[in-house]
């Protein structure tokens, strides 16, 4: 069972050890601020279109590790796990 | 009775088994994020209308099951059941 | 005495049994979510403008059956009875 | 005293039996809807500007009775009486 | 000294009798909708930009007396009096 | 230490009889509505771009006494003294 | 480990003195306005799209001083320390 998301959307596997700090080095703060996450992107939509009814290139490829904000998008568990459906625009990084 | 939708809107038959762990395997966590429920499109409008008046073109067609947010869209209970008329934007993915 | 509604707006008559089970067999739910309502076009706009100040057709026509949300439009009452005023833009559906 | 309303504003003088059931047959409700009231136009700003600066037809003319909502517009006192400057938008339909 | 109001803002010194009943027949109602107060334009910006950077022409001039809301703008006092900046949009109308 | 505004920003020292009446004669009201402010313009931003991403010109230069929105802006100590930064929008009109 | 922004978004880190008074000169006031802060650019990303679907040319580069809001963004920590993902919309200016 796959995801295939429209538009601009990406599905995106939130990363188990993103809110403590691990030897990659990554350490999510836990304040008032917006919080972001780090997951994998497991499958990316077409993209959204422009004025002209044109696709626009997404930035983002399956695989890619990225860092979003834990409040966007929408949750979904299938059998493979807990996965987040979120826009690109709530993507703020690719993690290298 | 049908219902034909007008510009980007979608007529969706929520799948009865959208919320409990199915053999099929998808599972809707009962949070309190933004919760999404499976459904099968039943009817597609023709599309909204870009700056010039011309037709986008719809990227879901009839009998795709979608992944949709739950408080999306307005209920409408024909005789063939309960139906959900809601715009492809509140759609997230198609579930193959 | 008549309305000829402006821009993208319709003018709607309401169909008496839209929100009990009837042999046509629509039935309205009356849930916390938001209500639809059918009624019958008697009027329609010459449409809005798009960008260029160009008239976007109209997906309506009078004698159209339409699902429309209860909520939306401005109630105005003739001779004729009870109508309603609304913009194309809350109209979600044909029923045929 | 005259006034020339500026981009797409009309000035409306608002009908005296508006908000009761008349020989010609026009009753608004008196509802927690938007309420609707009815007045005769006397003056018709130029048309409001589209993303090229171009004037956009107004679609009432003085002289045409209309349909608008009770809430919108601003009220100003003439020697002639009580009138309403609204824009264009506000017109719900015109009245024949 | 003097104000040279940049984009689609006018300086306006509001007329003194605008609030109550004169010979010259202006009455501004006294009541909860928004309230109009005249003016007299002393200066004109150049104009607002379209979406290509083109200027939008003015459609007041000095001289003219407007109407327009009594919220809209901000004050300044100058040694000639008290004057108001506000944009072209608040202006209703010209008062001839 | 300098500040090189970007985008429609400009950074402006605030003048400091602003809210007194002085021989120059502006004086800024103390009163509930939106107040503005005189100060002497010391950087100018590249300009904000259009829709096609060009640069639209700005309407202040270095050296300008501006009325601006007291309410806009964010302020900045520096060693010259208290500075702010805000957008040409919040810029009301230039003071000769 | 590094980040690579998506969009319009850059990367900062803040400036450990932007708080108080430094022999460099720049001082960040403790009122209820608006507070900027002090930080050094360390990644940019390609831009933005224009309505084409074109980028928009990014105005900062990796290593400039940049002041921005400190409300802005969002706060990641690496094992570099505190880093800040925002968009170039929320900086101020860049500072020489």
């Amino acid at each position: 069972m796959k995801l295939q998301p429209l538009g601009d959307r990406v599905v995106v596997t939130p990363t188990e050890d993103a809110e403590s700090r691990t030897p990659s080095g990554l350490v999510i703060p836990d304040t008032a601020k917006e919080k972001p996450q780090v997951g994998e992107v497991i499958a990316v939509g077409p993209g959204a279109r422009d004025d002209d009814g044109e696709r626009i290139a997404m930035d983002v490829s399956v695989g890619d590790k990225v860092l979003y904000s834990k409040f966007a998008g929408t949750e979904v568990k299938l059998d493979s796990g807990e996965h987040l459906v979120l826009s690109e625009r709530d993507i703020l990084a690719i993690v290298n």
